[in-house]
């Protein structure tokens, strides 16, 4: 069996020593423990940006695999501190809707919510309980603790709303839910919108031109709508950012106009 | 027994091959060794931050970790490159002063300054020691080399002067040490000066409005002064930026003034 | 024998979920790989700076470490995906140049093209074969899947130019070919053409006031040439950016003139 492994996400960013300082306690109290960075790069405090990035990133892991995840505005405050199995996967986060997409329709396996001082710090700071309470869970948890022990089980946790496309008969209106890296504009439009008629896209007012199947279809610079690879329309520009060209935000309207 | 513990903490960024080069020569002399990042965001040549840096982080890892740290101005002057051990923990660093916040009060237990070229890499250049001196070392450390062989007991090194707070009959006068990644400012204040006790917390001259125990008590874009994480006072904006919006970086004034 | 190590390269940045995939995908299917992150930091699609990357960083790492490449624009494109064996390491990575610069004047000793959809994601997407193609592939080379299965040998491939200088009488004329995170010059004019001799150095038509062999030589704010840790002329500027002060970016001339 190999050892233990712990995936971190977290809106910290790397230059202050809060993500270090979870490894060290998780380590410490395992040193078998294999740390595995998703991202610390989430901006502060955007849980609908962790959710998305979480509901695109964990299905492809491991069941075994624990996902520690900190993007936490309310800590100190009563909001409740879970782990959650959901969709085949365990994690540990606060109770802010964080892991919620992961659900889609299934209910998850099981709840519980944080409450047994012993699995965390001797002394559980207001500002920080990615150090004082979710790494030394996660920790405990690579030894083997049965998670029945961490604490009740919930039967309320909050979820989430995920904009859902609204539909007419010759259009489909939805939004843009993340961009990415290369600011590609990726929506909640389903791929299959796409596939198999001829649709036009409009990102607000603007016509986006072509309707490819991969970027190199189109040359440096042009505007294009594809299905993107978790199956979503996405909306791109060819070697250079759509948001930047677009000058558009999570939020902004996406439609899809099929043609008669 | 688990495979050796080696962590990286440098101001090389990620885009730049000089982090990728460290591992690659840690990982051809021990390809057992677990590398774990600390960060590589730490502003360039910047010492202060470093120092704070590692002493918020590495107090909480188990002992046998290695901490090799590369934040290194004087790389090939005549600086001396150590190995300490301080406060129970275990450093490669430059003699640049990064590392003695760890020390507190107490003395460290062993400096060693690095003097044996069998331990370098065969080609020692003059601006990356790193991959030439700290890397190497870490890699033999990890085998099992002996610190003792490393080369002679330093008896001094460069010791970074930490500002202490200033007392009066009516207030204590210190000032912001670090800006994390949220933009909150740590103070070098200790946290019992703001608790139990009535006081007005001003930066510069502006008077933070509110003391509280966690950001949730506060509404979006208030300004607040709490207890942080590291037992020291901080002021955050909450879902902001407090340096953003006082504009201010480390070294500005924060004064408490206590009430009669 | 120590569990199998895969490093990663890519332009995705971390805030997006797509590195996080590859990692899912490569511990699913062998949860004993031992995960290292190079980069994920190279500018978006910039291929060039890939292969200086590459180059500068892969010599260093082990024989048996497989490094997983994805800086891929034409990604979904007829472009082929290879197994490349070349100066003794390993890659997968797009067919692209990437890696062409570590082969230098020897040939790579084995070129395979990625044909065996059995070694893919049951469903590859056309923009994102990170997840769908290298990160699988890698996860099968891992578990000890033969190279030779993965395809047919490919007999070309896409070869980037490196630029190299231009020699006269009495100058050396080069460029820009990487710009670090400090934001030192690194040129294509080899070390040997600085030292043994006296020359002056050019940045456009700027001199750059002195030469010397290391940082620490030049007071802050010192425009400085040296030879880079990769024995290549470097253009610096102590305790700042270079790139800056003379803003300039790859591809600007450098010109070393020598005098009589």
């Amino acid at each position: 069996m190999s050892d233990p492994l712990i995936t971190l996400t977290t809106d910290f960013g790397t230059a202050s020593p809060y993500v270090a300082a979870m490894k060290g306690v998780i380590l410490a109290l395992n040193s078998r423990a294999r740390l595995i960075d998703l991202t610390h790069d989430v901006p502060p405090q955007d849980i609908r940006h962790a959710a998305f990035f979480l509901a695109s990133a964990l299905p492809t892991f491991p069941p075994e695999a624990l996902h520690v995840v900190v993007v936490d505005p309310g800590v100190g405050t009563d909001r409740a501190a879970l782990y959650v199995e959901v969709a085949g996967r365990k994690l540990l986060a606060p109770d802010n809707g964080c892991w919620t997409l992961l659900a889609d329709e299934q209910p998850p396996a099981r709840v519980i919510r944080l409450a047994e001082p012993r699995f965390f710090r001797a002394q559980v700071s207001a500002t920080f309980h990615g150090r004082d309470v979710f790494a030394p869970v996660a920790g405990h948890l690579s030894l083997g603790v049965d998670p029945g022990e961490l604490g009740p089980p919930a039967d309320r946790w909050v979820s989430l709303p995920f904009p859902r496309p609204r539909a007419a008969a010759d259009r489909l209106c939805g939004e843009v839910v993340f961009i990415d890296g290369f600011g590609n504009l990726i929506t909640n439009l389903p791929a299959d919108a796409l596939l198999g008629r001829r649709a036009r896209v409009f990102v607000r007012s603007e016509e986006i031109p072509r309707v490819v199947r991969t970027y190199g279809e189109g040359g440096p610079g042009d505007l294009v709508a594809l299905v993107s690879s978790w199956g979503r329309v996405e909306v791109a520009q060819v070697m250079g950012s759509a948001a930047a060209e677009l000058q558009v935000g999570p939020g902004a309207a996406v439609t899809l106009e099929w043609q008669k």
